[in-house]
């Protein structure tokens, strides 16, 4: 039987037995599929898996009762404000509280500057939304978060990747990189940057790298997406000034709540220059017409009636605890493999002994009953086997351990395997495919 | 001084001095624009004002203690789920809920089949994004909501209007549309209707035609978009069965919690063929990560502890009153114009006195206290000027009353201008553009 209009619906273009819309779709929708690490995702929620995968924030820290009964008060008192539809831009309260925020971090903001959006993911899909055409390139770093690639493929971009080091984007290898597409009259739309605790790298673009990549990034007219959801996670002293702090027009800055607060709410933020600000929210009131005034009153509720600083503290010692668990057990259980000591945020960034495959190795470690990210998923080239993410946000330090211990286990059972088969190096290039894993891996 | 390149950043076709990134944007931002209107909207929330545009659900009837105290028992005994991020196709107690609201429409749906988005507007953002290219065709009724037209814009589709009358969608007419259209060789992706109680246009499709738009839609290959939020706020009898309750395969069912109870929590959903369904999770994915588990859990709530059933009859006897208010105002106040009278959800469409320009009357209106919606909203091709929608949804019954009264006093006044000197007809098209009016008119 012929697979095509069986369904007797021709479709603009045909219809397929299994979906008698496949030739309706639209182009951007033919590069959306499920990564098929997706399905091992499934498993690797189950409670005997030890997930170092996701980058869900730990939230029994927060003080659950006293949140309970603000938000009692809130509807409560104003109710018909907080379940009626809001403005397209935002709360104008909780935007004074984002500009609250982000001082801390040395920006200068006016409510008016400031977008709401429904997670910082939002903010990335409106981005590049009005500013990216099909072809566009998108410069970001190597790796990157596997949110934004997603983002930037959805709406077909060419993503190029420039080498970060132990002090975040290489100034010397992005100037080489937009040397080299100018040269090759290529539009370069976005330099996409997550400078403090890189997902997935962990590292922070140091104080002094800021002001030469601001400097590249305007001389070849690139306009700045700095991404900063873990900025105020470190470890050690105060936050570096964002780039924002000292280049209003040339950096669009995202923020969030779900790492410093709780992601149930779906609240993040853009703070832009006036123009592009007025894009941005025609292109949110396209997409959700307007953000949560639910959420958003929760959280300036939450931001008025608690500690919220003394919060953030409180989550900087429980990550640091976690982190100090890992490297440690990383040392004890891992050593062939290498890796940096983040100075904050949720993640670690493993290269693997030569001749290992983090994707090829996936499955056997959740047969091991532990779960990772193989670093294919941060690069849009299909690179990066040779490296895996590891998160310790959300175990308990017991389950880190137990975790690593079992990684430890894999790669040596792995490494016996190569010694004896070869390695996975030629392992189908389909295979690498790791669009869109699914919001576990925020 | 140059207006170009004042700023000092080239941007990849160079700024301006108001906009340094003006030549950078994608093409799909150049059509986004704030409409003129905007401005009267501001003024019209103004409490002296009695505002006829919007379409916002009157919240002082729902219980508001009881939902406060369902939230704070919610929140403390379940808070790490609440504040966490969710799945990306949504909760799943919250899709048995829909489930179980959609067969009141006699549709026999499984939670699998449900994808949540963040209001019904992001699902109609998330079907154009998975098929919409450029330069497709999109068969909308004329006139049609305000906001899908916007979507469908940002998405570069062209929209073609089929009339509807009295008992809603005509077929003749999409039947005629869709001819030419196929002889034209143009690809049509959508039919986009909402058969009940439309916006703005108040009618509902008859029952007898339900089969007839399906069955013309199958024929051509053309998926509808069925976009029901008012279904249940009849003013009598049961609701007719949806469009999506005989045909599983040629519809997407759009619903949202945002009339029946409440937009604040921005949660609306799809129905979707399983292949459609997965590109639509990836998509959204991409877009917002995963909807709020604070909201979907909240909503979830409120149904198993509040007689929701009952709520949504209550708000249709609030709002028939509200109809029969405003219909018995205009017979008294506005003789000369006509309109439906609807039989649920929130809007009367009126046909102004021959002459008359809907949209070069509103700032005399808005001076007068009295702010609607020109009829140019509804339509993607700049007519519509001799209607506009009023709705009766929020004011209360008396400043209905008032509202009309004082717009059938500009009407008069607008006719006793245009003996005297011609009318606006031939009022600057440029001006005619409504582009996204914003949330106000959800």
């Amino acid at each position: 039987m012929d697979d095509k209009l069986s369904t007797g619906r021709p479709g603009p273009t045909g219809g397929t037995r299994l979906d008698p819309w496949f030739g309706a779709y639209a182009q951007r929708a033919h590069g959306m599929r499920a990564s098929e690490i997706r399905a091992l995702f499934a498993v690797a929620n189950r409670p005997e898996v030890v997930s170092l995968a996701g980058g869900m924030p730990y939230l029994d820290g927060l003080p659950l009762d006293s949140i309970a009964d603000t938000i009692q008060r809130l509807v409560a008192t104003r109710g018909t404000t907080v379940l009626q539809y809001g403005s397209g831009q935002g709360d104008e309260t909780l935007r004074e509280h984002i500009v609250d925020v982000v001082a801390m971090e040395g920006i200068d903001a006016h409510p008016d500057d400031v977008v709401v959006t429904t997670g910082s993911q939002q903010a990335l899909d409106l981005v590049a939304r009005i500013f990216v055409d099909p072809g566009d390139v998108v410069v970001a770093e190597a790796p990157s978060y596997v949110g934004a690639l997603g983002v930037f493929r959805s709406y077909q971009a060419e993503v190029e990747h420039v080498p970060l080091d132990a002090d975040g984007l290489v100034p010397e290898a992005l100037e080489a990189t937009l040397e080299r597409l100018a040269r090759e009259g290529r539009r370069v739309k976005l330099l996409y940057t997550v400078p403090n605790f890189h997902n997935p790298a962990g590292v922070t673009l140091s104080a002094e790298r800021r002001p030469k990549i601001l400097e590249i990034a305007r001389r070849y007219g690139v306009l700045v997406v700095e991404d900063n959801p873990y900025g105020l996670l470190g470890f050690s002293g105060d936050p570096l000034p964002a780039l924002r702090a000292s280049d209003e027009e040339g950096v669009l800055y995202l923020g969030s709540f779900s790492k410093t607060f709780a992601p149930g709410y779906r609240v993040g933020w853009v703070i832009a220059p006036h123009a592009v600000r007025e894009k941005l929210v025609l292109a949110s009131e396209s997409s959700i017409l307007c953000p949560s005034n639910a959420s958003q009153l929760a959280i300036s509720a939450y931001m008025e009636s608690a500690d919220w600083r003394g919060q953030i503290k409180s989550f900087r010692e429980l990550y640091r605890e976690r982190r100090d668990a890992m490297t440690t057990a990383l040392t004890e259980h891992m050593p062939d493999s290498s890796w940096n000591t983040p100075d904050g945020g949720f993640y670690v960034w493993v290269k693997l002994p030569p001749g290992l495959d983090a994707r090829a190795m996936l499955p056997r470690a959740v047969t091991s009953r532990v779960a990772y990210v193989p670093g294919t998923a941060f690069f849009a080239d299909g690179t990066g086997a040779d490296h895996l993410r590891l998160s310790y946000c959300f175990p308990t330090p017991e389950r880190i351990r137990e975790g690593v211990r079992r990684l430890g286990s894999v790669i040596g059972d792995e490494r016996d395997l190569a010694d004896l088969f070869g390695t996975d190096a030629d392992v189908d290039p389909d295979l690498r495919d790791v669009d869109n894993p699914g919001p576990d891996l925020a």
